[in-house]
């Protein structure tokens, strides 16, 4: 495939989208007058909090699994993560019959970890740094066998990503533009694939833009100077599933076909992530807030114009919301 | 209409379904898996929390303005509310084209009252006792001639609410059974209306089964001794909009047509609310979690049952939030 055109990837896209179908839910698509009165847009919000395990993860960790041979299948899976892309791994191997392991830092919340084991994975744990969690996967790669999925710099992860912006669009087809938000890639990489073949369609352009924390604007500096750029060690955001960083597979497809990265504010997340749970009576986790943030932190950009957001997930932990009162 | 018997009501109902279609989302049928675990039942779940302005209360209000002559029309409507039916009325008002004064308590929450105000509404402030709501409603009713509409003692809303679980029983065919919360009574009576005609077509008993808090059990107590009962001066639930009691109106089709109500703990009401909010990614209010509750608070009733539930609202304060930590 050539990253620089995106429409080489309409045959293995297409496999994709069918291959994965039993395993995956057809997200709705919803919209809120109220919101679209405050963005002064026509917002189609793409429901991935109903997802399966409640993310968009799902679609790639099963495009992934059904990937591998019955072979690597019997030895399993193994990724590190410790958000919504371990749970999603663990429901996939038990979905299609394989098992995960996942490597998970020592101090990852309890109930991720649980969450991990209800959807029947595996969790090895290991110290909290890159290089520990790097070896824990190495060695158990080496020991059983087991195949190593990325959670996000894997063309096979990327493609089953880029169907939730498929269906979208299919459900949708009016579409102007579409966000996503930005965390290691796989979504925007997937979206962009999916809406270069919509433009081919349509015969009219769909551009893509993301939407990043300021906090973690890896992506938009890595788009900026031309080369994968990393965060300062601590940086932090209330959106925890977007601090990891861009990688070889994904950001030549995201050079390509994302027109731009919008970044917000951590008051503009909680502030979007409040009018969804308000007027729209979803619960989304702040990572799905970020694209209708990167809206109103661009009006220009998007007045007026029919777009496309997906909410990637629901995962929030109800015990500590920022907009409840201390 | 006789109300022992509950068909009787077939013509009048459909109707209304005709009538308020134009004015009401039909709202989606949600499950969960792991609910259904939990719950040893498979539940099936009606959003109503996805209704125009948030709640159920929209369909009687919009069904009791259309029931009104153009010269009535002219002069408005009122009612007295501090809940979701004073949004309803205003909104419902506005979108026939007519106007709706609010009584409400001085006391009531800015947010409610910024809502009405939102949705076209004017609001008169009285006293919070029921003697000054009265005075200050039936003063507005003199001086206008404005019609009355009272929240759930009037056949018309009553008619209205009913529809929400017409459209559940077609788009559930199959259910042994509904649950809904109580309140003034409006739902669960309409409700036993629209079970009472499926059952009908059907064939086969569809019982209505109510869930209120244990708090403000005036319902339960009224099914038992065979008249309408209040609740004590400074009965509180989590569940504001249920501490309301029955009326004249919807009592006798509830003696009729629901089976039992059962009542609820405030924890169990919590605890409902949130597994809705965890599992099913809902925004839902209090009061529409406490159907959930009923079918937790009986196994014995609902094991293996196909049930039907009425999610009546989702118009929460985001900042008071019960499983907040503080």
């Amino acid at each position: 495939m050539n990253p620089a055109d995106l429409c080489s990837y309409a045959d293995v896209f297409a496999a994709c989208r069918q291959r994965i179908a039993p395993y995956i839910h057809c997200t709705p698509v919803m919209c809120s007058r109220q919101i679209d009165e405050l963005a002064g847009a026509m917002l189609s919000m793409k429901c991935e909090n109903f997802q399966r395990m409640g993310a968009f993860k799902m679609r790639g960790a099963v495009n992934a699994l059904l990937q591998l041979t019955p072979e690597q299948q019997q030895r399993g899976v193994v990724t590190h993560s410790s958000g919504n892309f371990a749970q999603a791994l663990a429901l996939a191997a038990s979905s299609v019959g394989t098992r995960a392991t996942i490597v998970m830092p020592r101090d990852a919340p309890e109930v991720k970890k649980n969450a991990v084991r209800g959807y029947g994975g595996t969790i090895v744990e290991c110290e909290p740094i890159v290089e520990a969690r790097q070896a824990a996967t190495d060695r158990i790669v080496a020991e059983t066998g087991a195949t190593f999925i990325h959670p996000s710099d894997d063309l096979q992860v990327i493609l089953g990503q880029g169907t939730a912006v498929a269906e979208l669009l299919e459900q949708t087809p009016e579409l102007d533009c579409v966000v996503t938000p930005v965390g290691g890639g796989g979504l925007v990489a997937g979206a962009a694939i999916a809406a270069a073949l919509h433009a081919r369609a349509m015969g009219r352009p769909c551009p893509v833009y993301g939407g990043e924390p300021a906090n973690v604007d890896d992506a938009f500096r890595s788009l900026k100077e031309g080369s994968i750029q990393e965060n300062p060690p601590g940086a932090n955001t209330i959106a925890d599933g977007l601090k990891t960083y861009l990688g070889d597979v994904n950001f030549p497809i995201i050079q390509q076909g994302v027109r731009r990265i919008i970044t917000v504010s951590e008051d503009q997340i909680v502030s979007a992530m409040r009018q969804i749970w308000q007027f729209m009576k979803l619960v989304v986790e702040p990572s799905a807030a970020v694209a209708l943030a990167a809206v109103f932190a661009d009006p220009e950009t998007f007045a007026g114009k029919r777009v496309g957001l997906v909410l990637s997930g629901g995962n929030v932990d109800l015990d500590s919301l920022p907009f409840a009162k201390r």
